[in-house]
């Protein structure tokens, strides 16, 4: 049986990601807000502002990366036990289009739920939905560290 | 011959990294510092701030991950001529050690310098010189957008 | 208007294609089939065989990204020009579940076409339908080299 | 401490990874000798051969994925406590010199060893000391499967 067709571990989840979420001071400093959240997703989104741009005035891809990496990591926080956290082991990201935009929104769902190991893939588009980039994750799920 | 007993292409390259780097709204937001510079090589300094974290108070991956970026960038861009700019094509990061510390130092080197493609690599340490996150970089060559 | 939506570069991307693999020593030696072929698409095929193993008896993970490269890479062929050559830049792959069963099938699509880079990825599967490994793949065309 | 300055945690491990290399099929089959081994590092050596090649004429991408994945895999072998196998969990390649040559060298070597994941790097070299590739793995210790 598929794991996406069974309950969520724990059945809080939206509470938990949401109060993780907002115990991280690097999403707030950007603007960074939670979008939708369900069983192996989550979405972030993140407004233009010039304190993110590069040097043409695109989003910083280290920006984008940022919101890959949480919505990948929150996605995968979604179907851990409620005592159980998570950190990034490592992820990969390639750049497809300019990122210009009134707002961006990175798209972070669960490919593979492990014991150990969790892979994600986060999906950035921008508010015209063009497909501005994509990361895979892998997420270290941890006992030792509260969400 | 290898490039690295080339001079390079633009004996300026200080002063245009410099530049470009000041206009990365993004690096100055998050209060990082260009470091040393050399042919192929970019430092990038970053000191701790709440404003920075991730949940458990490390910092954000994203963080790491954007100092990787514009560092390895950088180091790709003294490797060019004074009319072309850089874009990011794509990244992997993996995270070694947990990310904390007074500040973080990403070094930034060209491994393999080409015409349309750049190959760098960041490694990121903090101030005790814990190994905190190692970074594999594609750096695009364009001629259409300044730096 | 979406590339997907224009007709291919080379109405003949079947014939130049399925040539090119014929080319390929190495799919050749281990057994890999080319599988459906359509415009931004292409899947190969590879029987189980001890000679394609690693040290448990799964099929050895340089194998999958062997037919995960080789499926990403004809993926791209089928949206270039007809005089135009592929070289693989760099990839990424994520081993998701044991890689054993009577066969593997790679599904290679184009995500990102571009005049100078072309982003694919590559989804594996068993016969059993088990997701084996995910890559994402960055192509280079190239004007100097045949297919 | 650093990891590098204390014993092996099995002084024996030559004869395991050797054990365990000659245990892969895959790379008995294309012809791959395990080279130098140290603790912390392993090399691999190929002889080009046709049935190895693309399109081109050079090394197949894949077979250059494939010693780079055991090489990394088998330097991280040479931490581990006799008892304890090993997965790739993942790993990204970039192509950095066309893989042309009498020979390639895959030299792998432990970064990061860890009690769950160890992250390695792998250079890939041919006979003229051309800097062929570079792979970032992260390898996973299991107990259920031996080496």
């Amino acid at each position: 049986m598929n794991w996406q067709t069974k309950p969520p571990r724990d059945p809080n989840f939206e509470q938990r990601v949401t109060k993780s979420f907002s115990a991280q001071g690097f999403m707030n400093f950007i603007g960074a807000k939670l979008g939708k959240l369900a069983h192996g997703q989550a979405d972030i989104v993140l407004a233009k502002n010039p304190n993110l741009n590069q040097q043409h005035g695109f989003f910083h891809g280290g920006v984008i990366a940022s919101i890959a990496d949480s919505a990948g990591g929150y996605a995968a926080l979604t179907t851990f036990d409620a005592d159980c956290g998570i950190l990034t082991s490592e992820f990969k990201i390639n750049f497809l289009n300019p990122a210009i935009g009134e707002f961006l929104i990175a798209r972070g769902r669960v490919i593979r739920p492990g014991k150990a190991m969790t892979v994600c893939q986060t999906d950035i588009f921008n508010d015209e939905d063009t497909h501005v980039a994509t990361a895979l994750l892998t997420m270290v799920r941890v006992t030792n560290l509260q969400n």
